[in-house]
Formats: C-alpha cells, structure tokens, sequence
C-alpha cells in the first residue's frame, strides 16, 4: 500500500519494452480534480520532461495522469519533446482529458532517443490495467534500484483525518548514467496550490535535498505531490496548525524515501547522518554538513567500520565556513572523539563496536553558534566502483 | 639529483624510528644567507608546524634549516608546540644559528603525540651526514607515496643562469589520515622576497592547487621555496623579462611535482586533465574544473576506460556556475562527443581506445566568455577503496 491509500489514485505499470526485461511504464490517473506541485533538479542540464513539466506547473495544477517511464532519461537527445508531444496527446486522447492535464517523467540512459512508439502502444493496456496496483508502479520506475521504495500514513491531528502514499526511486548510477530520484506523492487533504507549493518545498528541502549518495545531482530529477482535495478538512490556507502537521508528516515521508534510496545507493553496506549544531551561520551547518557528507576518505572509512575522527575533522577544516579548533567537538555514536584542539581518549572499543552497525550518527558542534544541518549518506564500497567502472558507456 | 642542483644546499636524512621503518628525518640546510617564501594549507585545522611556520615566516626570511620528519603529522595533539621548540632549540644551537631559522614540517598520522625525544637525538647524525643526498631526503619526507618525487632544471634565459631544485611528497591518505603535499624547492636567483612570494602563490595556484586524488586538503599541506642568491643576475625587483623567465620555470617545475603526486594518488591508475574554456567568469571556470575532477561517476568512469560523455555533462549541470547546455562542447581526446544540447554520434571506437591510455585529456567549451581553468586529476579504483577502508585509526 503506497500511491492507493488514496483510493480514487490509479495506478498501473506495463512492460512497454524500453529496458530490457521487467515493467518500465507506470501511471498514475485521477478521475476527478487535483491540485499538484512539483519540485525539480537544479543541474542547468535538464531532460526534456523536467523541461516540459515546469513549464505545464506554471499554466496548470490540475493534473490528472503521469506517465512515467524507465530505461530511457529523454535527456541530451534529438527526440525530447516530439516524444513528450506524442505521449500526452495520446493520453491526453485516450483518457478524455486536456493534454496540459498530463504530466511526464523518465528515468535511465541519457543521450539516446527515447523509443516513444512503444509507450503510444502501450497506452490502451496501461489504462487498462488502471486500479490499486501502486507496487507495480513502484517497481515500474525502477532502474538500478534494488528494492521498491513506497510508505503511506493515514494521520488524525485534531480530528482532521487525511491520507499520504508515496513511491520513489534512486539509486542508479549504471543505466541511467547518474543517480536520478523521482518521487511521486498522493494525499488527499483539502489545500490550496501555495500552501500546497510550501509544504513540498520544506519537505524536500528537508529530505531529498540533505542525502547524498556520491555528491552527483542528475538532470531528471523529480518530485511529484497532488492532492485529491477529498478529506474533509476546511481548505488550508495559511500556516495553520493543521497545515503544520500536513507539512511535518509530508517531511516524515519524504525522510523516510530519502533514507531508503541512501540505502539503496550503489554497493552501500551503511547508512549515515551527520548533525551540525553551533555553526555561526546556516550556510556554514550546510556546507560542513555536505563536506563531511561527500568527503570519499570519511566514505570510505564507514565503509571500513573506522572511527577515523581525523578525516571528520580534516573535512571541517576544508569546508567553506567559519571554524574555531579550539572550539570544535566532535561526536561518533554518542562518543566524543574530539575537543578542545585535539584528540578525545575515546573508549575505542566501544566505539569500534558502534561502527559496526548498520546505521552511525556523526555530531558535529561547531561551539560559536546557533545554526544546524543534517545530512545522509552512505559509505563507498568496492561494489561502487565496480558498479560504476565497469559499466560501459 | 634534485635539490643539491644547488651545490650550497646541503641535504641529508636518517632513521630516527617514528616510522616502523625507513628513513624518517630529513634536513636542508643553507650555510650562507637565504630569502625564503612558503604557502600553507587553507585547512582551518593547521597542525601545529604549519601555524609555526606561518608565524615564523612573518619574522624572518633567512631560513638556515628545514627539519621535516614523516610518520607523525603533529596535529591535533597534545605537544605540538613543546616538540617544535625543542626541535628548534636543538637544531639551531648544534648548526650554531637563530632559532628563528629553522623551519618544521611534519606528515604521518594525526591525533599522536609526536616523539620529538627521537627527532632530537637523531640531529647529531643528520647533521654529521649533510651533503649531496637530496634522494634520501626525498625519500624520508615520504608516508604512503610509492616514489620519490623529484625534479631538477638550469636554464639560461637572455645569458641569466639559474637553477631550480625541488623534492615534494603526497598521495598517502593511509597514516596521514589524509593527502598531505609537502615540497620544498632551492633556488640561486637573486631575488627580493615579494617577487619570490608572487611567484611562489603564481606556481603554486596554477599546480599544487590545481590537482584532486580525491577532494580532500590537509591540515599539513605546505609548499617551501628558498633562494640562496648565489646567482650572478642583477637582483630581481619587479616583473622583469626574467622574473617572467623565472615564474614560468617555477610553475612547469610545480606542475610536474603536482602531476606525480596525482599519479601516485592512492590505486591511481590514470592521470586525467580537464580543461574548462569558454566560461564566464573565472570562477564559473574554476567551479566546473573542479566539479568534474572532484566527481566520483567521472573518476569511476575513467578507472573503467569508459568514454561517459553523460556523466561529465552532469557535472558541469551542477557544478555552481553559468551553463547554457546549448552552447556547451564537450571533448575527450579530440573527439567531440556533446554539442547543441545532445550527444555527438562519434568514432566511439577510436574513443575507447583513446580512454585506454594512461593519461586523458577532457576539453569542455562553455561557449559563453572567455575564462579558463584546468585541473589534473586521477580515477578511483578498487585499490582506493581497499586502501583507504582497510586503514583502521
């Protein structure tokens, strides 16, 4: 159960024949009126339907299917927005609806000419099929992903019952070149586009936006959020205690995804967080957060289960932002390793033991301020490079 | 033959036991006047020889003795301070200079005492042994590096003689903990000490701090450069022909050091160049230089040989700088493999033969100004994993 706790959500995946084997064509159908929001990839290379779908976002919120498709990113190619073109117009035909009422997205190799006769013919099946099939949509937007990535809750605050499901994928470094994420979210709650716009922006600013699996940001990169607007809550409309727990759960899904496709990251055997605290200035918790995050020697060190306080360290110095060494500390698991300039007599047999689990916390107290970040991420193992190396162009 | 090129500069190293084993001390020494310049790590975590030295340099320019000892970087321990005046004291008082002309530089591992007891009943040795050894020296400056790093040249621009000697160390990221890059250069030029220090920061900018292994900068890192003036020229002053001369070697001289230490990065297989032209501010050049050298999809990508045309256009997408995929060319070899926004249908044969060779070249045209930057970096390979994982603090 993800996408279908929604229940007027429709979903359904075919194999349409753009990777080799399993499905690779999922949609999502909503026969009544939505409100969506969308979130995109920063990188200034763009795949044709990140491209689309911004512009579609700026004219209309009422989406009412998505065609996504795996095994081919429609990136960097000569048939982007022919294929796009085809692909809404026949959904758009087929499902008696506005072409600006369907929203696309891909996933996989880029640089080649995405087959899109294949998903036309595939059309009339794949709505077929339409019902309560969210894992098969799931698996659908699959590329090197090893497992589906889906969670729903169903929340009360103050009497006001309203409904999430998502799925999402990430991961994939081999097919797709770079690790695309794409998410797509369904909730039902009744709010209207800015606030619905917010509430996904601090979501994903808040999960998406903090993992990193190799640094690297891809040119697909998608999150998807409609509402059904079918709970009975009275429209939000402002920052209203109700619109603060839609938002807080919406963050508490999109963590929990992020921290699945960390897991999910090629060849990773661990799954990170580093916490700054004290750092003088937001950008300086965010750039120490995302040093040590991406640093390959502190990667490779969890992969190794070393307490190797020395590169934490090493990172903090590196990174852009206000640091004092004197003023520094720094905690693995709940053990100090170092303060006051130096070294901490750490219990290191403790803390060896600590390293061996699955997930290790990294606290870093920059001491000369209020501000704080927190990142994911996962170690780098000998699979990563052999996944990436001897995948060949 | 590399720094005794300068017959006054009088080298020697010995074992003094703070490696398990190997030569571990070394020593220059000048018996006659110098002016001496140096750059220091950006790390804001300095070991304790680079916040001395950095002091020291602000005092005084005539630098007798350089004492560097490998196996113990001296940072972030207790007796930084208490090891680097007893060095001192004991090696000025035996050579029967200044303390303050003697400069330190340690690498090894952080977070140790450093056991200066051994550096200080070495120094009878080390000074019974000065001569002609600059490969000894060479050789105990080294931590993990697998080769001496060491180049020598004479030049005679417009009837000037001079002569440039250099050994330097890096790559080991196993017991320092970390890549750090020491070198140190003789010259005999007569030159003032701010034309020594502008060309110092002009080589050192457009060598040392142009190379990745892998992202990472130590609290270490320190590039020494000393002149005995024994040279016949008219003393240089201002940005003379020959200072131009003089710049010019210094920098091919760097660049040649700083390539080594990329080749020697740890499991480095392959030395790859980037070459960002065409961008609109130099910083926008910078940024992507080094986005892409620093990318592990990229380096991955070059340990398997594989000409990912994709990956290095991510890169350049997210590195922070003004990109218009349109306008962006991207070359390996001399093969364009993307332009007008997509992939180049090239001699993908003659390409993958191209990237089986040891030393690749990745030209990328921004096509919107005039701003240039080029970096040299290595790939990733199992070994780098193995390395850097199987290390334990």
């Amino acid at each position: 159960m993800s996408l279908n706790i929604i229940e007027s959500a429709k979903t359904a995946a075919v194999q349409a024949g753009i990777k080799s084997k399993g499905l690779d064509l999922g949609m999502i159908y909503f026969p009544t009126e939505t409100v969506c929001s969308a979130v995109f990839t920063r990188n200034k290379i763009k795949a044709a339907p990140v491209i689309y779908d911004k512009e579609l976002m700026a004219k209309n919120r009422d989406i009412r299917a998505v065609v996504v498709n795996s095994g081919n990113a429609n990136a960097c190619n000569s048939n982007g927005f022919e294929a796009i073109e085809a692909i809404v117009s026949e959904t758009a035909r087929r499902l008696s609806i506005e072409k600006e009422q369907v929203f696309v997205a891909s996933t996989g190799v880029i640089g080649e000419d995405l087959p899109y006769q294949k998903i036309v013919s595939s059309l009339d099946e794949l709505i077929k099929n339409l019902g309560a099939n969210s894992r098969s949509f799931a698996e659908a937007i699959m590329t090197t992903d090893t497992f589906t990535k889906e969670c729903a809750i169903k929340c009360s605050p103050a009497g006001n019952t309203f409904c999430i499901g998502a799925a999402a994928k990430g991961a994939g470094m081999i097919h797709p070149n770079m690790a695309t994420m794409l998410a797509f979210i369904v909730t039902d709650i009744r709010i209207n586009s800015t606030m619905l716009d917010q509430a996904l922006k601090h979501a994903v600013d808040h999960s998406f936006n903090r993992i990193s699996v190799d640094g690297d940001t891809s040119t697909n990169d998608t999150v998807f959020l409609a509402t059904t607007q079918e709970a009975a809550n009275e429209e939000i409309s402002d920052e209203s205690e109700l619109y603060r727990a839609f938002e807080d759960n919406l963050t508490h899904m999109c963590t929990r995804l992020a921290k699945m496709i960390v897991m999910d990251g090629e060849g990773a055997t661990k799954l990170a967080e580093v916490i700054v605290v004290g750092a003088e200035e937001p950008e300086d918790a965010e750039n120490i957060a995302r040093t040590v995050a991406n640093s390959l020697l502190v990667k490779t060190a969890l992969f190794g289960s070393d307490p190797n306080w020395g590169r934490i360290v090493d990172a903090v110095g590196y990174a852009n932002a206000y640091v004092n060494p004197n003023k520094l500390k720094v905690y693995i698991g709940n053990h100090p390793v170092f303060a006051d300039g130096k070294k901490v007599s750490a219990d290191y047999s403790a803390l060896k033991n600590y390293m061996k689990g699955k997930e290790i916390k990294i606290l870093i107290d920059i001491g000369v301020g209020t501000s704080t970040f927190n990142m994911w991420f996962s170690d780098i193992s000998y699979d990563y490079v052999k996944i990436n190396a001897e995948y060949h162009t």
